[in-house]
């Protein structure tokens, strides 16, 4: 996969979506049956290392090299106040990643992940989405294909997420977009606006909604409409895994947004994905719950950036580790259920 | 502390429970407030570093030395069919552990933590409760020491777990003498038992709340009568832990079930301990209600061995990274919320 140059090409993806090795998954779950344990009573743990060893193609999976990949747009719908922090935030936390010192650099050095940071066209905003679609096509090619640029080859698990004040927002308007209900079962406090910036979100989302209620209900007019730069590098990271058979860990409520517009084209592109976490934000349960996903974790975190799935990759590891460290019941001589 | 020599010092060690440092508390407040995300955003993490900077006396704690502690024992109650598994299966446990192929020992690697496996007299098992106490005075004291001594200082975390045929029936008679309610509250299949299993643990908890009934509801006498040597040892590792000021993180509901007693009578002593998940077992969601504490993970585990506590770990030294390691708003040219 080099990309989505055109719209053809990421509609072709998202209908040939690749499947697990079945042979490793049998091989996996025949393993977990012998190891030393009661059946089942490690839980999601098992549940983690089968799924992983179907998308790696080994009995054994491993996270050798894990990659963390963070997307950063700016919105022009930020002018309408729906943000507790002013735009220029965006662009000061991409030079705090860089420099080592938010949330996500922390997290993926604990959890063994390499962190690549992709900014995408700060300083050009896309369009305020409630009067225009966010960016022309060439635009979302362009961001789906940033994405899609940080699959490398070689990487057992690939982690995502995002930073982009005012992009809580945009989340809403695709997850409204993708799978209807009202503005204001997708609109929450976001990085902790109040009750007033809540109205203006909902009031935004409304009117993209409006705005762009007759164009067609696809996926990629819809995160192009709606959506962002570093939405839709999350959607086309996603995709690209797939053909790949790099399993995704999505992080919250943006994250799991960016793919709601395949999703309701092809609910299998979840295939792949982890939900690492449900987040604090409202929206998430009912978009998880769309998704079909159920969280690995859920501390209440709302940061976005990755966070919450880099911590879910440390579940990850034990899981791996439980899988393919243990004895055997034969090998321990200890006998089974009786 | 060097043990529990007689029943005065174990009920003097209850009475007098000692209090996190509350300047680290306020420090590490403090330091979250500046940190790099908006406030709150980090959610449990949060939380974490700021209990643990509490009991650690540090603004940033840290786990350098942080030990799994795995209590084994054999009981009585074996005999009435209340375990999927053969009472033999603790003994061959107890030699897998040493020879590293249990779930805990991948975990415990997995999670950075040593491990100390502590079998109490296992060819000498529990009398059977449900016809007279489990333990004499002298057994039980010495059990409680047995716990104690594992908490050496220079400890960073203390993580607590166990092992023991027929052990979640002792769990479940602990809860009931401790909180009330009827046998079938607290029984569920434990490591996988039938309904007609069920019906026997059921049976055995009744039997043993009618023969012990009498007796004073003390945390001593409940653990003695109706615990077992692996519960009591859990129950003076966390006493002792709490008078070193070292956090504990409790495994699932048979370890929550060793603190029961404590707990009826001094609700405070989960005052450091963390519940480190939520086990499959029914009981548990009820033990965690009654001792008042959040479950940090819910992954359908149920194997005991403090394995969900272990994983529980991974998640608390990601909580510590942040913290640590995270630039504050001024180090990083960061914009505080408008």
């Amino acid at each position: 996969m080099t990309g989505f140059p055109d719209v053809a090409t990421f509609d072709a993806a998202l209908a040939a979506l690749r499947e697990p090795d079945a042979a490793a998954i049998a091989a996996a779950e025949a393993r977990q049956g012998q190891l030393t344990k009661p059946p089942g009573s490690l839980g999601r743990l098992e549940e983690l290392a089968i799924f992983l060893a179907g998308w790696q193609g080994r009995e054994r999976p491993r996270i050798d090299r894990g990659r963390v990949a963070v997307f950063a747009g700016n919105h022009g719908v930020a002018a309408r106040g729906v943000s507790a922090f002013p735009a220029a935030v965006t662009a000061q936390m991409v030079a705090n990643f860089e420099a080592g010192g938010a949330a996500i650099n922390a997290l993926a050095r604990a959890a063994g992940l390499e962190l690549t940071v992709v900014p995408l066209e700060l300083d050009r905003p896309t369009a305020d989405f409630t009067t225009a679609p966010a960016m022309s096509e060439a635009e979302c090619l362009t961001a789906l294909s940033a994405g899609a640029a940080v699959v490398e080859d070689g990487l057992d698990l690939l982690v995502v997420g995002e930073m982009g004040i005012a992009n809580s927002t945009a989340a809403a308007a695709l997850c409204l977009r993708s799978f209807g209900g009202v503005a204001a079962d997708w609109v929450g406090p976001g990085t902790g606006v109040d009750s007033a910036g809540i109205g203006r979100k909902i009031a935004a989302v409304e009117a993209a909604i409006a705005c762009h209620g007759d164009a067609p209900h696809t996926p990629f007019e819809t995160l192009r409409r709606v959506g962002g730069r570093e939405l839709a590098a999350i959607g086309g990271a996603v995709l690209a895994a797939r053909a790949k058979g790099i399993a995704v860990v999505l992080d919250g409520f943006i994250s799991g947004a960016a793919i709601a517009p395949l999703a309701a084209a092809a609910p299998d592109i979840v295939g792949h994905c982890i939900a690492g976490h449900r987040s604090a934000e409202p929206g998430h349960v009912r978009l998880l719950d769309q998704l079909g996903l159920q969280p690995l974790l859920t501390l209440d975190m709302r940061l976005g950036e990755a966070s919450g799935a880099a911590v879910a990759v440390a579940v990850i590891r034990s899981a791996l580790a439980a899988h393919a460290g243990m004895a055997t019941f034969a090998e321990a001589g200890v006998s089974g259920a009786g």
